[in-house]
């Protein structure tokens, strides 16, 4: 069950980010070693993504972690394009089938995935906050889940309007009078050193309302939202378990082995420390 | 002094290759260990050197070192070629500055050393057998050394008679009558699992009349022309010293640190372990 030492058939995997943090590379070499894989990952910047992408090709670079800026401009440059990242078209897992790229987006599949296990009713209205790339994850898996009523709360009134018309969904710019029995966040607010950080992403009687809390933040994963939500004995969904859930989908494409869920906990609190 | 864990920051040196071995892979990784660097290397292999160079650039991978087939293909993908790899038009190493790529050629570089610190005497002549390219990088250092009077020994009247009238040495098929106060060999005869592992590259009289007798034949560095010339009292100079000294050099351009004599020595019985 020992690692072996790196070797010329040790398989890389890598992420492509314009800012890489060290969380993924922590992340999957801590499992790498706890369960004896011959693997290694490393995160990776570029000016160049038709390049970088050539040489995932080329190198037979095993899986490739796709961040911010990269997420749509990897779309053309892959062989096929799974209905996860097609629906909301942004990528942020390719894997590479002896130079046969897969393009997939576990943001979506594990959004979908809690959607499931934490038995959401898809009869619910749901309220999302966020008109970026990961709110159209998080709505579009809703929306596939079932839900056929919802409404984007987004300033922006480019993308919020045009997300909720893709969806057949609502959008207003701010949440005013608004209410629903699942209420999500998928904006920055909440997140550390961010300008509010200390705020709740939705107001005291908006959360009062609802019977389902869920925050995609993660960074911390106890945001005022959530502690709000807590307090008050609703249901919480945390980024915290989003990002192992995704981690972990990806994990298992990349090696085919899926680590449990203490191991990714633990995967996940080494990678954070 | 202690390696790092592998991190985001972490380099990544390469190697390609047809067929890779883990030779370059245990050498580098171990003094990376020893000398406590931030670095790892990997062998790898492609289909599309065009596309794998250019993922050395965009992924920023700092070094690759470069074997067969691809020595000369790699030439035009570069943006500088040192005068080491032009003499020769092969490329053994690349390092990559920034996204400029400089192509060098240590093989050249080391026997040039060897020629210099075992003091071999250029107004002698050279006998060398052999017309492949490595061939190429022995005789090509010898010429630039100050040897004036040389003879390329090729069954191959293709290349042998090439690389002779390109150096202004003469060529032969075989042997024969021919002698010479250094004698060299460049071909696989005497190499490990090849059809001509238990001959000498050269007759005893040969060796007999010879002062020098270098085997660029690595493994084993003990070859029988060695061991012939080591009982015949002939100064000798083995393929385990190329190797080692274009590995140290190679080192050297990718981490800017010159492992010592003895932790080459260590790295290389450590990498053919």
């Amino acid at each position: 069950m020992a690692k072996p030492a790196l070797n010329k058939d040790t398989r890389l995997c890598i992420s492509l980010a314009a800012r890489p943090s060290n969380i993924g590379t922590r992340f999957h070499n801590y499992l790498y070693e706890q369960l004896g894989l011959d693997f290694i990952y490393k995160a990776f910047t570029t000016t160049d993504i038709a390049a970088a992408i050539g040489g995932v090709r080329a190198l037979g670079i095993r899986g490739c972690s796709v961040s911010m800026p990269f997420k749509q401009d990897v779309l053309e440059l892959v062989d096929h394009v799974e209905d996860s990242a097609r629906a909301i078209n942004a990528v942020n897992t390719i894997v590479n089938d002896d130079g046969v790229l897969t393009a997939a987006n576990t943001d979506y599949t594990a959004v979908q995935r809690l959607i499931a296990v934490y038995g959401l009713d898809p009869d619910s209205a749901v309220l999302i906050r966020g008109s970026g790339g990961m709110a159209s994850a998080v709505a579009t898996a809703f929306r596939d889940s079932g839900f056929g009523v919802g409404t984007i709360v987004a300033r922006n009134s480019d993308s919020g309007p045009e997300l909720a018309q893709r969806l057949g969904y609502d959008w207003r710019s701010e949440v005013g009078d608004l209410r629903a029995p699942v209420i999500v966040n998928v904006t920055p607010i909440g997140m550390a050193n961010g300008p509010e950080e200390n705020e709740p992403a939705y107001d005291h009687d908006v959360i009062a309302a609802a019977r389902t809390v869920f925050d995609v933040v993660a960074v911390p994963s106890e945001t005022p939202l959530i502690a709000t939500a807590r307090s008050a004995g609703k249901q919480v969904i945390t980024g915290a378990e989003v990002i192992a859930l995704q981690a972990a989908e990806q994990f298992e494409r990349y090696t085919g082995v899926r680590p449990t869920p203490q191991q990714v906990a633990e995967a996940s609190a080494f990678s954070r420390a």
